[in-house]
C-alpha cells in the first residue's frame, strides 16, 4: 500500500479517514482538499505539477522556505547518530544548546526554557505554571486570567479557553470559569469620529475596568498576542502594549506574551516583546517559526523573576512535560533553523523589504471591496466590507472564499477567515516575488469587485 | 557556539535553561542529568563512550530501536519534498496513507483518526470531542468523566486533570469539576484472603457504584489504559477490561481506551484493546510507538458510530487542531516504522520472546526486597517492600533510586518510581539481550539487598 496510491487513491483514504482540524462536520466524508505534493522555496507544488506561491508560508511558519538541503542534512544526522532520549532524566546536546540560544534571544532575565510540542502546548503550560507560581506563594485565589476577543492561542483545552469566541458555530467546551475576555483591540473598528489614540486609550480602560471590577488579587496573568493572528492580522495601536504591560506589572499580573507567529523573523526579530513593543513579559511562548516548521517544536520560556518564585519553597516537583518535550531531533532542526536564519541574514532581509509589503499592501484599499489593509513585518491582511452599516454583511462573509478561490486559479495560496485573507510568506521572499504575490492578489480582487458590480 | 561545546558546557547550559519535565523545583539548576551522546540497537551512550541498555527504551517508545538508517533516509526525503503542508486545509501523502494504516490496524469501525503532536494532545481532543459529541446530541449535562487513581494521561491541563493523583507534592492545579476517580486497581494490593477474582469484582464494583452515585446521564466517558504504565505497570485482573467495557457501553458512556504505551507492539499487537483485551472501545489514543519515539506524533482515532452523532447536523466545525497535526515528516516516521515492523516480524517477536521476559521477571521476587514483579509483554516493573505492615515506607522509598544507581553503575537504564522500577526494552531486544538486562538487574538488586543486610 506504501507503493505510492495515485492521488484519487490519497484523497479517498484522507476523506475517508482523516479528520483535519476545524474539519466542517455538515461535510464528513464530502470535502476535497489541495493535495501539496512538493515544495521549493516560496512554492507549492500539486499533484499535476501546477506551481502555487505559499502566501501563508505553511501556517506562519516556514520561515527559510522549502527545499532547505541542509534540513534534511542535519535532521537525517541527528535521527541517525541519537534520535531519542527521554527529557525527563537526560540531557542532550540539541536540547541544551537549544536552551542556551533561546535564553540569550529573549529579553531580559527569561532564561529558563521549557520545550513543549507545539504553540498550544507552550501556552498551556505557561497558564499552568502561572497556576503553580500563585499556590507556591500562598495565593491560590490569584488565578483568573485575562485573554482578548479574537485572540487565538491553542487547542488544548485550556489553550482554547483563552482564544477569543469565534464566530465559528462550535460545540466544544470552554473552561470560561478561568478566563475573562477584553473586547478587541482592531483599531479598524472605532467610531469614525475616534482618533487612533483615543482608541488607545479606550482599550488600555478595558484592561484597568477588569482589573478594577475582579480584584487583581483575584488575577493570575494576562496573555496576549503581540499581534492578533489568526483573528484577522490585528494590530493593537501604538503605545498599548508598552502600557497594558505596565498596568500589569504594577498589580503583579504576569504578563504572557504569545510569540508563537511573532517570533523568528515574522516582525524581522527573533522576538518582538522587546525588540518592536518595548516590553519585557514573564513569559514568552513560541514554536512554529522556532523550525520553520519542519518538525513540531514549542517552547514556554521562563523570566528567572518567577522561577525564584517558584523554585526552593520546599519537596516540589514541577509535574507538567512531555515525552516530546525538547526531542532531539526537533531540537537539531531548530538549531540548523537558526543558523540559516543567521548566516543569510534572513532578519536584516525582512526588516529591508517588510515596508515595500507592507506598501504594496496598503495600495490593496483601492478596491472598492477591500475596507482594510492591514499587517506588520511579513504578515498582512485583507479585510472585505461592502457597506459601512453591516447591511451586506452576508456578502461580505463569502468574500474570503471567492478571493481565495480566484487566486488559487491565478496560482497563488491565500488564507480565507470569512472576510478576510491573511498571508505570512516564507520570510526569504524576494522583492521580484513581493510583486508576483500582490500583482496576482490584486487581479483575483479585481475579478472579485466586477462579480459585485464594482469597478475600481 | 553550534560548534560542539564540551560536555561540561552542555551540562552548564542544561542546568542554566533548561527546564525539565518533572523539574525538582527545589534542585533548580543545582541538579545533573546524564548526557545522552549516542545511541545504536538497544544500547545509550554517554559522553565517555559507556554503554548502557535502556531499559525505559526511551520512554517505552523506541519500539525498533536506535541508529535505523532507513528511518534517517525516509525523514530526510521527506524533509527534502515537501517538509510541511497546513492540515487545516491541504491532504498530504504520508498523512493520507497513515491515516488510512492506522484506520486499518485499529478494531472495528475506528476509522476517523485526528493527528496530534504526542499523547497528551491525543487525550486532550479524546475528551474534548466526548464534550462535542454530548453537545451536539443536546446533553450537556453527560460530561463528568471516570478515570482512575495511578492512570497517567500527560500533561495539558485537561490530559493531567484525569491523571490519578501522584504521590509526588506539586503546585499545579487539576480541573476537579471534570473528573471522578475510581480505587487503584492493583491486585498486589488486594488484602490477603481476597482471590484475583474477588479482586476483579471488587473493581468492576468500584466503576457500578460511581455510576450510581453521578447519574450514568452525567457520565460522558471512561477513559483507561490497558496497562497503567506509568503508575507502577498496574495489570488490572483478568476480564476486568470487558467487564467495565461492558457496563460502560450499556450507560452510553464512552470508553476511551489509551494506547499511548500498550499501542504499536508493546503487547504483541499494534493495539492491546481488542487484540489482548477483548473490547472495541469509542476512542483509541496512541503516541510513542507510533513513531519509535523517532519524531513527535500522536493520534485520537474515533469510531464512525461516535463521528456519525458529530456529523450532519448543522453548521458545526470541528474547531480543534494544532498547526503540527498530522506533520508530514511525521507522518513518513511513521510509516517507515511501521514498514520495519511489518517486515522484520517485531510483533511476532514480541509474542515469542515476552513470555521469557516475563519469566526472568517473576524470577526476581526471589530477592528479599522486591514484593512483587509485574508486566505484560515487554513492560516490568519491580515494586520494593520491606515490611508488609508499611513499618518501612521510608526505607522502600528510597529503593528505586537505590536499584537505578546499581544498574546505571552496571551498564543498565532503569526508571525508577518511588519504590519501584520500571522497564521496557525497545522491541526488538534479543533472548541474549534480556538474559543481560536480567542478569544485571538481579546483580543490582543483591547489592540493594546487602545494604539492607538482607540476603535471597
Ligand atoms: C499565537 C498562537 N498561539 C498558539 C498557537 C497554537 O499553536 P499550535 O497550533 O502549534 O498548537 C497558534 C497557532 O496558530 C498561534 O497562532
Ligand atoms: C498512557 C499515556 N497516555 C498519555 C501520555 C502522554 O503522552 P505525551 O507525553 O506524548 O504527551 C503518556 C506518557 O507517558 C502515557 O503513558
Amino acid at each position: 500500500m506504501q507503493n505510492s496510491p495515485s492521488p484519487e487513491e490519497l484523497h479517498a483514504f484522507d476523506r475517508e479517514h482523516f479528520l483535519h482540524p476545524w474539519h466542517d462536520m455538515n461535510a464528513w466524508r464530502g470535502y476535497d482538499n489541495m493535495l501539496v505534493e512538493a515544495a521549493q522555496g516560496i512554492y507549492l507544488y500539486d499533484e499535476t505539477g501546477r506551481k502555487f506561491i505559499d502566501g501563508p508560508g505553511g501556517m506562519w511558519c516556514v520561515q527559510i522556505g522549502y527545499g532547505q538541503a541542509e534540513m534534511a542534512e542535519a535532521i537525517a544526522a541527528q535521527v541517525l547518530k541519537m534520535p531519542y532520549a527521554s527529557p525527563f532524566t537526560n540531557v542532550t546536546q540539541p536540547g541544551a544548546i537549544l536552551a542556551k540560544k533561546l535564553a540569550d534571544f529573549a529579553p531580559g532575565d527569561l532564561n529558563n526554557v521549557f520545550f513543549t510540542t507545539g504553540g498550544s502546548t507552550a501556552v498551556d503550560t505557561a497558564l499552568r505554571a502561572m497556576q503553580f507560581m500563585n499556590n507556591s506563594l500562598g495565593r491560590p485565589e490569584k488565578k483568573m486570567i485575562l485573554a482578548r476577543e479574537k485572540g487565538y492561542h491553542g487547542s488544548t483545552y485550556l489553550a482554547a479557553s483563552v482564544s477569543g469566541k469565534e464566530r465559528d458555530v462550535t460545540k466544544f467546551d470552554m473552561e470560561s470559569r478561568l478566563v475573562h475576555f477584553l473586547p478587541n483591540v482592531n483599531p479598524y473598528l472605532r467610531p469614525d469620529e475616534m482618533s487612533v489614540a483615543q482608541w488607545c486609550d479606550a482599550k488600555v480602560q478595558d484592561l484597568e475596568e477588569a482589573i478594577a471590577q475582579l480584584g487583581a488579587e483575584n488575577i493570575g496573568a494576562f496573555i496576549a498576542e503581540p499581534i492578533l493572528s489568526s483573528g484577522g492580522v490585528i494590530v493593537p495601536p501604538e503605545g498599548y502594549h508598552k502600557r497594558t504591560f505596565d498596568i500589569c506589572r504594577a498589580h503583579d499580573i504576569l504578563y504572557i506574551s504569545d510569540e508563537v507567529v511573532t517570533g523568528f523573523g515574522r516582525l524581522g526579530h527573533w522576538f518582538s516583546s522587546q525588540a518592536v513593543f518595548d516590553i519585557e513579559p514573564d513569559i514568552i511562548t513560541c514554536a512554529k517559526g522556532l523550525t520553520s516548521g519542519y518538525l513540531p517544536l514549542g517552547a514556554c520560556i521562563i523570566s528567572d523573576r518567577m522561577m525564584e518564585r517558584m523554585t526552593h519553597r520546599g519537596e516540589v516537583l514541577f509535574s507538567n512535560g512531555y515525552t516530546y518535550s525538547g526531542h532531539p531531533v526537533s531540537c537539531a532542526a531548530a538549531l540548523k533553523n537558526i543558523e540559516i536564519l543567521e548566516r543569510d541574514n534572513v532578519l536584516a532581509h525582512v526588516r529591508d523589504i517588510a515596508p515595500y509589503f507592507q506598501e504594496r499592501l496598503a495600495r490593496l484599499t483601492r478596491y472598492p471591496i477591500i475596507g482594510d489593509a492591514r499587517g506588520a513585518g511579513l504578515i498582512g491582511c485583507i479585510e472585505a466590507r461592502l457597506s459601512k452599516d453591516g447591511s451586506r454583511l452576508e456578502d461580505e462573509r463569502k468574500i474570503g472564499a471567492m478571493i481565495d478561490q480566484a487566486c488559487h486559479d491565478r496560482g497563488l495560496i491565500v488564507r480565507p477567515l470569512i472576510n478576510m485573507c491573511v498571508f505570512s510568506p516564507p520570510l526569504v521572499i524576494s522583492r521580484t516575488q513581493v510583486n508576483d504575490l500582490f500583482d496576482i492578489l490584486g487581479q483575483a480582487i479585481e475579478t472579485v469587485c466586477e462579480k459585485f458590480d464594482l469597478t475600481p
